[in-house]
C-alpha cells in the first residue's frame, strides 16, 4: 500500500467493513515520499484493536480469509500491529466445514490456539473471537532479556482436511502478520509472496503475481512458505539482510546480506528494499530457485518503473498502452486491495494474461 | 532436568554408573527457582572429565547409546560441557557390529573422528577412549578473533550400515551435546527433540514424545535433525532467537525471533523459553510443519501446567486421574531420566497411549 | 590460492589471458604467512576492472566458464572484488547454443541481468560486455543504512535448456564471486565447493574433489548450491560463524557457530578457517549430511598436512610417494589453477583415482 492509503486504515474494527479496506495497517501518515527527509517510523503500541474476519469458499473452490463477505483474498488480509497492541478478531466461518485461525509469533492463550485439540476452531456458520496480544522487549524480573513480538509472521487454518490444516492451507487459508517495534521504518508499499506447494499465492503457474513500484519506493516484501516443499526465494537486482527487519542496523551489523534464501513450510521472513536502488528500473524477476520449480512457473516480476512510468526492456513484450492501463489500474485500486494478494488482484485484471517469458 | 537434580550429577565419570544418572551435566546448583533473583549461570570451564559410554542394541532392534549397560536411550545421554573442558569418553561397543562415536562442534584430533577411514571406530566387544576438547573464545596471536566451542551440538555413529553411519543413525545412535560459555544462563529443564527421518526420537508416530513443565520454568530445547529429509520445527505459543543461545542478548541484538525453522540432517540448534510466558498453561503442540510430516505423526505436546498442576483444556482428553499420575510419575523419574529421550521414557509409561488429536 | 600467487593476479583484464591466470583476485600482496603478525586485509575498492570470459563446451559434454579459450573449468573462475569496484566482463559465447551470465549480489542494470526476457543473453559466437558494479555501505540521504555489496556470491547461466538456465547449470555453467569490504581479512587459500544436484563441482561420485592445506593456513571456503535438491554442508573438525564473513567479529557477536548448514539451490555462503586449528593435521571429511547423498558420493577430503607435509592416518590408504607427488603437483599448479574448481583439476591428475573409503 502507499502512504496515501494509510489514513484510510487508521482505525480497525467495525470501521473496516464500511470502508472496504482489506488490510489492517497500524499507521496514520502524512503523504510523504521516501525521498524527503527521514522515513516515517512505527509509533508506540498499546492499542486495543478490533477486526472482523471471514473464512469463505471462493467461486473456484479455493478457500480464503477476508475482511468483508464476498471479498476474501489469497493471501488473506495483511494484519499489522505494533508491539504492545492487542487485537480482537471476530471470526466468522462462512464455509460448510469447520475452520480455524492459528497465528505464528503473536501471544495467545491455549483457548485461542486455533486447533481442534484445544477446541478453538469454529463450526460452519459459527463465530468466535480470537485474541492476539503482543509485547515489547524488556528485562524480566530476573534480569534476563525478553524478546519483543516484532517480526514477519503469519496466520493460517489448522483444521481443514487434517488436524494440521493441510487441506485449508492448500486451498488458500493463510495470510501475513507484521508486528513492528516502535521506531521501525515504515514502507511505502507492501507485498506478500507465499510459496504454497508449487504455486505463488495459489495462482496458476501462468498467472504468478507481478508487483509494481517506482524507483525509490521503499517496498516491503513479506515472504511465507506453506505446504509440502522446500523452496529458495530469489530476487533479481535486490538484496536484503538476513535479520529481524531485513535491514542492516549499521556498520556493526554482521548479518549476512542475501538475495536467495532457503525456506520450508511455515517459515516467514520480511525485508524492505528501495526499488531499483543501484540497479534502476526494470522488470526484475523473482522466483523460486529450485530449478524445476521455476521451470514449472514459480516466477513472477517485480516491475520497477521510472518516475515517468516506463519500464526499460519491458515494453517489447507488453504494449505501452496495456502496461500503462495496468499500472494505473493498480494505482487506483491500491487503497482498496493493498496487502491482499499483494496487488495480485489488481494485476489479474490488468496484465495478468501477459506473463510472457518470465514464468516458465 | 530440574535444578534439584544438578547436585546428583556434579561429577561425571565412574560415579555416574553408581548413581544411575543418564546425562552428563556441568553444574552443581542450589535449589533455586527461576522466579527468584538472577538465574544461575555456567561456571568457568577447564575441567578434565571422564565418562563411560556404551553402544547397545535395544530389545526392539533399535540401537542406542547409554551411560550404563542395559539402560541406553534414544536420544542418547545429554553431554554438557563448559568451554575449556576436556572430556574422555571410555566407549564400549556392546553390539555385534562395528560402531563409532563422531561428534559435531567439539575439538578432536583425527584419531578421534569416529570414522572408518580414520580407523577410529570400535569393533564388536571392543573399547576405546574418545577425547573431546573445547576452547574459550579469544584473540589469536595475529589479532583475529577465535570463536569458542559453545553451541548446541550432537554426536552420532558414523559406521553402521554405511561409511556415513546411515544405518546406525536410522536405528537411534545419536545424542545431544551442549557446550556452554562461562556466564550462559542455565535452564531448569532440558529436552531433546530429534527429527530422525519421519520420526521424533525414533518413536512410532502415535507415540511421539510429550514434554512437561510448569509455567515459569526456564526450559531448554535441543533440536537435532537426522536422516534423509528436511523438516520445519514449529512450537505453538513460544518463540526463540535464531542466534547462538536462542536468547536475545538485549535491545541491540538484531537476531530474528522465530517459532518455525527449516532444518536438514545433522543441523542442530537450541534455545531457552520460559514455559507459558505471555500465553499461560496449556497443551502446546510442537510439530514438523511440513504438512505431510505432521499429518503422519511428527507432532507432540509441550505440556505446560499451572502451579497447581492443571493444564487448561487438556483434561477433556486426558482424565484428571490419569494425567495426575502421569505428571507425578514424570516428576519422580526426572532425576533419573532427564536428558534421555527428553522425558519420553517417563511419558511412554504414563500418558503415552493417549496422544488424542495431536499426532495425526 | 596462496599469497605468493597474489602478485600474479594484480591486474585483471587483458593481462589475464597472457598470464594464464584463471581467477580474478583483488589483491597484491607481500609473501607473508598467516602466523606472522596481523593478517593482510582487503584494500579500499573503487577500481574499474576488465575481464574476458568465455562459455564453452568441454570434451565430456559439460559446459563451463573460463578466462581463456580451451581452459574453462567447473566451477568457473573465482571473481573477487572490493566494494566500490566496477567490473566489465567481455563475455564470448564459444558454444553452439545461446548462453548468459547472471550474477547474484552485485549491482547490474536490467540490460545486464543475463536473462532471455531482458534480451541480455548471448547468441552462439556472439560477444557482449556485462557490467557489474558494487557499492560500499553507508547512510542514505534519508538517514537509513544502506548495506554494502560484500558477500559470498556467484554467477551462472540463465538461458540454457530453460528460461532459468536449468540445463546450463546442470552441465557446469556456474562460478563463485567474492565481494570484500575494505578491511576484510584475506585468506591464504581459497576453495569453491558447489553441491550441484547430486555432485560436488560436477565431478563423478568417485572423484569428488579433495582440498589441500597445511596446518595454520587461513583457508577460505566458498560454498554454493545449485540444481534441484536441498543439502546440508558439513565439515569434520572445523567450524564457522553463520554471518556475513563466517568469522566472529568479537565477544559481542551472537552469531551461531556451526559445522553443518542446510542450503538450497542458489544459496551461497563463505567462511575462513585456520586449517587444523584445535584439531591438528588429518584427512578431514567434508560431505553433504543428507545420508543418501553422502552414501552416493557427495563427500570429499580436506587434507590438512603438518608442516613437514605428512598427514596422520592418511598414509595407510595413500602411499607416501603418491601422496607426496600429489601434494607437490598441487603446489606447483596452485598459481595457475587456484580458484578454478578449487584445486580439483590439480587433484584429478594426482590422487584423483584414490578416493578410498571417503566417498561412499
Amino acid at each position: 500500500m502507499d502512504r496515501r492509503s494509510f489514513n484510510m486504515r487508521l482505525l480497525a474494527g467495525s470501521a473496516v467493513a464500511a470502508t472496504g479496506v482489506t488490510s489492517l495497517s497500524l499507521a496514520s501518515a502524512p503523504s510523504a515520499t521516501s525521498a524527503e527527509g527521514a522515513p516515517r517510523t512505527a509509533p508506540a503500541g498499546g492499542a486495543v484493536r478490533h477486526l472482523k474476519l471471514y473464512a469463505e469458499k471462493l467461486a473456484d473452490g479455493q478457500m480464503a480469509y477476508g475482511l468483508e463477505k464476498g471479498k476474501a483474498s489469497i493471501p488473506g488480509p495483511l494484519i499489522e500491529l505494533v508491539e504492545g497492541d492487542t487485537l480482537h478478531i471476530e471470526f466468522e466461518n462462512a464455509m460448510d466445514v469447520p475452520v480455524s485461525l492459528h497465528a505464528h509469533g503473536v501471544d495467545y492463550d491455549i483457548a485461542n490456539d486455533g486447533t481442534r485439540m484445544s477446541k478453538s476452531h469454529v463450526e460452519p456458520g459459527g463465530t468466535r473471537t480470537y485474541t492476539w496480544r503482543t509485547h515489547t522487549p524488556g528485562k524480566r524480573a530476573d534480569g534476563t532479556w525478553r524478546a519483543g513480538s516484532a517480526g514477519y509472521w503469519h496466520y493460517h487454518d489448522h483444521v481443514v482436511g487434517t488436524e494440521h490444516g493441510t487441506g485449508g492451507i492448500r486451498k488458500g487459508l493463510y495470510g501475513p502478520v507484521v508486528v513492528r517495534r516502535k521506531g521501525d521504518i515504515l514502507p511505502d508499499k507492501q507485498f506478500t509472496i507465499v510459496f504454497n506447494d508449487m504455486t505463488i499465492n495459489n495462482k496458476p503457474a501462468d498467472q504468478s503475481p507481478d508487483f509494481r513500484a517506482t524507483v525509490g519506493d521503499r517496498v516491503e516484501i513479506v515472504m511465507i512458505t506453506h505446504g509440502e516443499y522446500y523452496h529458495t526465494f530469489h530476487m533479481h537486482g535486490h538484496r536484503w539482510a538476513d535479520n529481524r527487519t531485513g535491514l542492516l542496523e549499521g556498520a556493526a551489523d554482521v548479518s549476512r546480506v542475501i538475495d536467495n534464501k532457503i525456506t520450508g513450510p511455515a517459515d516467514s521472513f520480511g525485508f524492505q528494499i528501495i526499488a531499483g536502488e543501484h540497479v534502476g528500473a526494470g522488470a526484475w524477476m523473482y522466483h523460486c530457485h529450485v530449478q524445476s520449480h521455476s521451470d514449472m512457473g514459480m516466477a513472477g516480476l517485480f516491475l520497477v518503473a521510472k518516475p515517468d512510468g516506463t519500464i526499460p526492456g519491458y515494453e517489447a513484450h507488453h504494449p505501452a498502452g496495456a502496461r500503462t492501463n495496468a499500472k494505473s489500474n493498480a494505482k487506483a485500486s491500491a487503497g482498496a486491495s493493498a496487502g491482499t494478494g499483494a496487488e495480485a488482484g489488481a494485476k489479474s485484471g490488468a496484465d495478468g494474461a501477459s506473463p510472457g517469458g518470465h514464468s516458465h
